[in-house]
């Protein structure tokens, strides 16, 4: 007597599972002898301003304050905060009221999605595409649809969206840099996906909004400026996290920010905090809310990430494996040797103890992704491994 | 095109309406002037061991693992912390794989209904109920069945728990110290309450679980010994919070804890993991958790909270209103002179800037809720207000 489909769906996090896996391994074999690429859990710790920030929110200021209940959707300050930040980096016009902080970019999504969509709606999303997209849509009932990117490039194919979108699509999610692929998409893309979004938006009457998953903006490599897509499309939203751009995946802190080009974003926004209520999302946690005010627009130092890449993909091309070039995020996306990338997958962890995420997960198969938010030691220490496991599938001699 | 019904559901909610109201008025005529009773916010500091805690999960330990993602049921240490602490504190036999960490009550109380329940399964919770259980029953598509508390005790009615409970029946909700009433319930009713429903369990051949809400545990002002409900019945599961033990309500931190006789936990807990990935619960915020590593089983000075209630509870009592004797939590729910609470409370306001809640949201009309976990001073300032508004409804000459 409960409900069955999520206990299975939950023996199907394929991403936590391998990380247990692979845990569970390294304390019976040490854990010099495991290669866990299988979780993007930032291996950097948060830069100094987040140590200062927390030691003077819990000295300087109103002790009931900071630990008590926050607003639904944010303490105003905070949202001003935000709104401020993004307005001159980017040159918008947002107000407090524009910006919902969430506890984590997971839940921003899943209310997001929530308030958007009612069952039956149908969201695009670009395959591959981030494992989550579609546990948030189960919550709201509404229908994943998969549109594969570019085989070639893992761009958005905008002619496949185009004969995608239906009446019932309320919105197209894009991730870039993305998860898993780690590439960077061009402006030109963008600038066509928006276009063919605002003829679809005419032809149907009704908004489609274009959601912005945003939680690796930060972690570009070629000093890439990234477009931001409230300049490109008016019914835009973007999701932000400071999971890795602050390394505090852990505590729980993004936010929402609505174009104020959105004509129903005030209702939609109030949808956001009803879905929030429901989920019991109640307030994001307070202490890294304020801390926050002290040190937005900060990062940690993310190009220890390009120095991994590097490392990695040179060793990945030496072996003899193909891949797409990760330009951002902290993932490679390397092309199974074997058209079965599961049993690929676990053949690496059995034989060298090498922990992928077969990308079936994500909607695309043939591929596995992994994760180099790791210590440069950890990939170093790994290159007999993906040498061996490149001669075991011909790729080397 | 959005969801609608969530948009309204957020304008519906009375608590922080009022409490946003409060402050607005409080902004323009001075907080010296507005007598807020509308919100549940604890107005005490964390104890000193919260304090010394993050200053040495921030100093002491593996920063990246402080601010990294956390298993979705919690770090182990601190699963087999709260274990321990409830086999000790309650004589239980829990292990790790019993608690799940989650970020916060409301979030561990949606999560846990939608792993109980289906579309069309029943919930039972006792009127007058917390607010938002109606919210995530609604999340779970599940239908809140209201049975009225004994109107003379605000005791749950055993017998007319029984007439509602159908073959759909999946829990019952109770929640002592109460929210709203403040009430205590005795030993005796949980009693006659466990043992009808294993007579309906034997009925039905199913488990009906008992869910323990349990956020105002040690706030109790004469000593009770408040039963652990998983020594009455075996189907129970408790939802602790330390929104109010700690004074941490806007950290967001508390567990779910499965009675190790509940025959299907194993499956149950898979299914909570399952809805937390939904919801996009991803983890309790990690620092918080590593900080009850060091102060599990502390509080803060819950005594102020009973110096309070005597504080307010008297001058009620000299104004000639009558209200439910509360013995813990730090609520207490006032009759409202006229039938309509929701004209009483908006007169009180308007007239005397006195902002109650009307309980008409939580599943009984004709009385509202003072909340005082609020400076003695507040409550002290308010007495000519209070004593005015006896007056204006007769109550005293």
């Amino acid at each position: 007597m409960y409900n069955k489909a999520l206990s299975e769906l939950s023996a199907g996090d394929v991403i936590m599972e391998l990380n247990a896996q692979a845990a569970a391994l390294a304390a019976e074999i040490g854990s010099e002898n495991v290669f866990n690429y299988s979780i993007g859990n930032p291996n950097l710790p948060p830069p100094p301003s987040v140590y200062e920030a927390i030691a003077s929110v819990l000295k300087e200021e109103d002790q009931t304050a900071v630990h008590g209940y926050g607003p639904n959707a944010g303490i105003r300050e905070v949202r001003e905060a935000i709104a401020g930040h993004i307005n001159s980096r980017f040159g918008q016009d947002l107000t407090y009221e524009d910006i919902f902080v969430v506890a984590g970019s997971c839940a921003g999504l899943s209310i997001l999605l929530k308030a958007l969509a009612v069952p039956g709606d149908e969201v695009i999303c670009i395959a591959p595409y981030f494992t989550e997209y579609a546990a948030f849509l189960m919550a709201a009932g509404a229908k994943l649809v998969a549109v594969d990117a570019d085989p070639q490039t893992f761009f958005p194919d905008v002619s496949a969206i185009r004969e995608a979108i239906s009446p019932r699509t309320r919105a197209v999610i894009v991730d870039s840099p993305n998860n898993p692929t780690g590439v960077i998409y061009p402006l030109e893309v963008l600038q066509d996906l928006a276009a063919m979004l605002r003829e679809k938006e005419t032809e149907y009457g009704h908004p489609i909004y274009l959601v912005s998953d945003e939680p690796y903006r930060e972690i570009v490599f070629e000093g890439e400026d990234l477009p931001y897509l409230m300049d490109l499309y008016d019914d835009t939203i973007v999701s932000y996290s400071y999971s890795k751009s602050l390394s505090l995946a852990g505590q729980r802190i993004g936010y929402l920010a609505f174009s104020s080009r959105i004509a129903e974003r005030k209702e939609i926004i109030r949808a956001v905090a009803g879905a929030g209520r429901i989920y019991g999302h109640t307030c994001a946690p307070t202490l890294f809310q304020r801390v926050l005010l002290h040190c937005i627009g900060d990062t940690t130092d993310v190009s220890l990430y390009r120095q991994n890449r590097d490392l990695l993909v040179g060793q990945l091309e030496q072996c003899g494996f193909s891949f797409v070039p990760p330009h951002g995020a902290f993932y490679v996306m390397v092309k199974s040797p074997i058209p079965d990338a599961v049993a690929f997958a676990r053949d690496a962890a059995q034989r060298h103890h090498l922990f992928f995420v077969p990308t079936d997960a994500f909607g695309t198969k043939g591929y596995v992704r992994l994760s180099y938010c790791v210590s440069p030691e950890m990939i170093r220490r790994s290159f007999p491994a993906l040498e061996q496991l490149a001669k075991d599938y011909g790729l080397l001699q």
